[in-house]
C-alpha cells in the first residue's frame, strides 16, 4: 500500500532517473498524465493497470479530487501504485496535494523526483540559467491561471536575476507587460516549445518584442542576461565543424 | 571531440539519469568533482581515465582556469570525455563557464542535466518546495561567497514565496539576520544535511530559532511555508502502520 510518485522528467525518454524506472518495472497501476512521455509506461509489466488522467485537448479531464479519489482507491487495492508525472511532481505539479490526500487515508507515499522541465530543457540548449557574475539566483513562477491551482495573485517584482516562468502562451500577451514594469525591454528572452523533444523550437528575442513572435504551447519562458550566455554559445557552435 | 556535461544528481545513485548513464558507459576520460556519488564511476569502462577535479578537505584542490584547461586538453584528445558534476552542471554548477571555455577551443559540448539537489533532496522527503495557494514560486540562490564564484552583492528581498539557499553552514549565522529584515522570525526553515544519502538528517525550525540549531554542512536550507506542508505529512506518516 505506497504511491510511488514519480518524476518523468521534461520529455527525453532517456531523462528519467534510474530509481523511477526499477519502480515502474513493479507496478501493478499506472496513474499518468499527458505531460509524460507515453514511451515510459513500457517499463510497467505487461499486466500493470494503465491509467490517464491528464488533460488532452477537446476531452472531458478528471480534476484534481477526482484523481485523489482514484489514486486513494488503486492505493488500498495494491501494494504498487505509480503515479507518474511530467517534470518533477514536486515543482508545479500538485505534487504535495496528492501526498497528503493519501496520507490522509494511510496510504504511504515516496516521491522519487524528476527532471523538472525548465532546468532540463534549458541545459540540454546549453543555457545555463545560473552563470558567475551574470545571474546568482533563480525564480520559478507558475504562469498559469487555473483559478483551482492558486488563489494567489501573481507579483511580477521578482528580483532574481534570472526568472523562468511556466505558461500557457496564451498569456503571454497578458503578462509580459506586467514583467516590463520591474525590467528593462532590452532584457533577453528565450522560449523553449516542446522542450528535450525532436519538435523542440528555440526563440529567442528580448521582452520588447517577444510578444510578437509566433510561438506554440508548450512553451517555457527564460528572461535575463543569462540568454546572451546561450547566444554566445550558438554562436561559438555555429563554427564547429 | 565532444565534452559530455553529465548532472550526477543529488546524492543517491539510483537518482542519476538513462541519458547519463549511457554516455558514462562510454566514456574515455571523466573528470569528477566531490559532488558526484563516486558510486557512478563504476559505470565507466575499465579502462576510462578517472580524474579528480573536486575539492576535498585539506587537500590542494583545481581552481576553475585549472579545470577548464584540463577539460580542454583531453577534449582534443578524446572523443568522448564525460565531466561529471553533483546535482545538475548548470544550476550553481559553473557548467556554463565551462561549455563557453570548451566552445572556444572548437570543442562541442553537450548538458545533460540532472536532478538538481535542493529539488531532489526536498522531493525525496516529500517536502513540496510549491503548493496550491501556499506557494506559487521559487527562488533558488547560492549563499557561497566565494569570491571567485560572484563579485555580485547578494539580496535578500527575494518575493518569492519559497526561498532555497545553498550555502555553507557556517553562512547561516551570516545570512539568516539578513533574510530576517524581509520575512518574519515566525517563517518556517527545513535544513536538509546529506540529501538522499543514508547519512541524511533534516532540522526544522523557524527563522528566528534556526541559527541555535545543530547543523553540519552540507545543507541545503528552505524557506517558507512549504515547510508546514512537510510537517503536516511527517504527521501523518507517523500515523502509518
Amino acid at each position: 500500500m505506497t504511491v510511488y510518485m514519480l518524476g518523468a522528467g521534461p520529455g527525453d525518454p532517456e531523462l528519467i532517473t534510474l530509481k523511477a524506472i526499477n519502480i515502474l518495472k513493479k507496478a501493478e497501476v499506472v496513474l499518468y498524465d499527458s505531460l509524460a512521455n507515453d514511451e515510459l509506461l513500457e517499463y510497467a509489466p505487461d499486466d500493470a493497470k494503465l491509467i490517464f488522467v491528464g488533460k488532452r485537448a477537446g476531452e472531458h479531464y478528471r480534476k484534481q479530487p477526482e484523481i485523489n479519489q482514484l489514486l486513494i482507491e488503486e492505493g488500498k487495492q495494491h501494494d504498487i501504485v505509480v503515479r507518474l508525472k511530467g517534470g518533477d511532481p514536486f515543482i508545479f505539479g500538485r505534487g504535495g496535494e496528492e501526498e497528503l490526500a493519501l496520507l490522509e487515508e494511510g496510504i504511504d507515499v515516496q516521491v522519487v523526483p524528476g527532471i523538472n522541465s525548465a532546468l532540463g530543457s534549458s541545459a540540454m540548449i546549453g543555457l545555463p540559467l545560473t552563470h558567475r557574475a551574470v545571474s546568482t539566483s533563480l525564480t520559478l513562477i507558475t504562469g498559469h491561471e487555473d483559478p483551482e491551482k492558486s488563489e494567489k495573485q501573481v507579483n511580477w517584482d521578482y528580483t532574481a536575476d534570472t526568472l523562468v516562468v511556466f505558461m500557457g502562451v496564451g498569456l503571454l500577451k497578458k503578462y509580459v507587460p506586467k514583467i516590463l514594469e520591474y525590467r528593462s525591454p532590452e532584457t533577453p528572452v528565450c522560449v523553449i516549445e516542446n522542450g528535450t523533444l525532436p519538435e523542440q523550437r528555440v526563440i529567442t528575442g528580448t521582452l520588447g518584442d517577444i510578444v510578437e513572435k509566433k510561438i506554440n504551447p508548450p512553451a517555457l519562458v527564460i528572461i535575463g542576461e543569462v540568454v546572451n550566455i546561450y547566444l554566445e554559445s550558438q554562436k561559438l557552435r555555429s563554427k564547429l565543424e
